[in-house]
């Protein structure tokens, strides 16, 4: 029960931060989200709403990198790979009417400059992403610092692609975003196995 | 005097919105900030934070793109331009201790799914920016579709990597994305010139 509880605090203030931001969610939304008395929130988390937010950011980042991964490694090759997981979050965000897509950026962007804390959280789950991205793009066969490079830009077009699909509200950034993705993924390929081959 | 001050006040929010979004920002932070009587932002914004933001966004979103064209346009063609922009943001970045990036994505995040009015200027921003980038690479022989596409990846890019930069703490990001923007738009231009010379 309590462990349940404390759960639902982590549970709820992720969808609160994906939703709205930092800032934005108070103790009392997020009690009130999860079904747990006032005091649960220190009592789990004794830092408050700082401590809370990195477990929140950790939590959520994890959980996110192992659905990308999933969609990911289902796939046939690392193309096809890149290409489902942009097409999965076109297709998450308008299930949930442009309200769920990176667990983390809209803290990343608040805290940056203000919150040194959880600005150190989010650069840690960006690192794990990054990380992951380079071990699937290197046993695609790309080298290992094109693999970062490539790795980084696949993460910088899903978060952008983020930002202007829910501003919009369309999932057309989404699309141009793969399409980018894709083709350098698929360039990267090429060129790999021309310099195998001679 | 009276201009002055409403001018104070939009600037102010801008910089705090930038660097700490909408919801972090309050009224007294803005007022102080701008040096401005309190009521000041009444005055001026009848409707408030929420009219003071959207002039914010749309002020914001129309300077950053009056810079962008600039160097954009300074560069001897669109792949150099391209280049230019991202090298640009990046030394923003680092001049500013990773505060000063892109002028609403922040507040976008935040209010995509909890304020139309506000979520709407962020669109009608993006939307300014799609079509300048639009315009640009048109004008360097790609065809109207494609540049579209480029257009938005490139946005989106440079919007990722700004919240992976300035979490952090470096620029690798903004290379990294720039690398891909560069190279995307290097390859449908020669694709442009393969089809006009076959």
């Amino acid at each position: 029960m309590a462990t349940n509880t404390r759960e639902r605090i982590v549970t709820t203030t992720a969808e609160l931060f994906r939703r709205q931001g930092y800032n934005g969610t108070g103790l009392k939304q997020i009690v009130a989200g999860a079904a747990a008395p006032f005091g649960s929130v220190y009592h789990f988390f004794p830092g408050g709403k700082e401590q809370l937010g990195a477990e929140v950011i950790h939590v959520g980042g994890r959980f996110y990198q192992e659905l990308v991964e999933a969609v990911w490694d289902a796939a046939p090759d690392a193309v096809s790979g890149v290409a489902d997981v942009f097409a999965g979050a076109a297709e998450t965000l308008r299930q949930t009417d442009y309200a769920d897509a990176c667990p983390i950026a809209t803290v990343a962007l608040e805290v940056a400059s203000t919150n040194e804390v959880l600005r150190v959280a989010t650069a840690e789950v960006f690192a794990a992403w990054i990380e992951s991205a380079v071990e699937r793009l290197s046993a695609a066969g790309i080298g290992r610092a094109k693999a970062r490079e490539l790795a980084i830009a696949i993460i910088a077009l899903l978060e952008g692609a983020f930002v202007l699909s829910r501003a919009t509200r369309t999932t057309e950034a989404l699309e141009a975003a793969g399409a980018t993705a894709v083709a350098r993924v698929r360039d990267a390929i090429l060129q790999g196995e021309g310099r195998a081959k001679p």
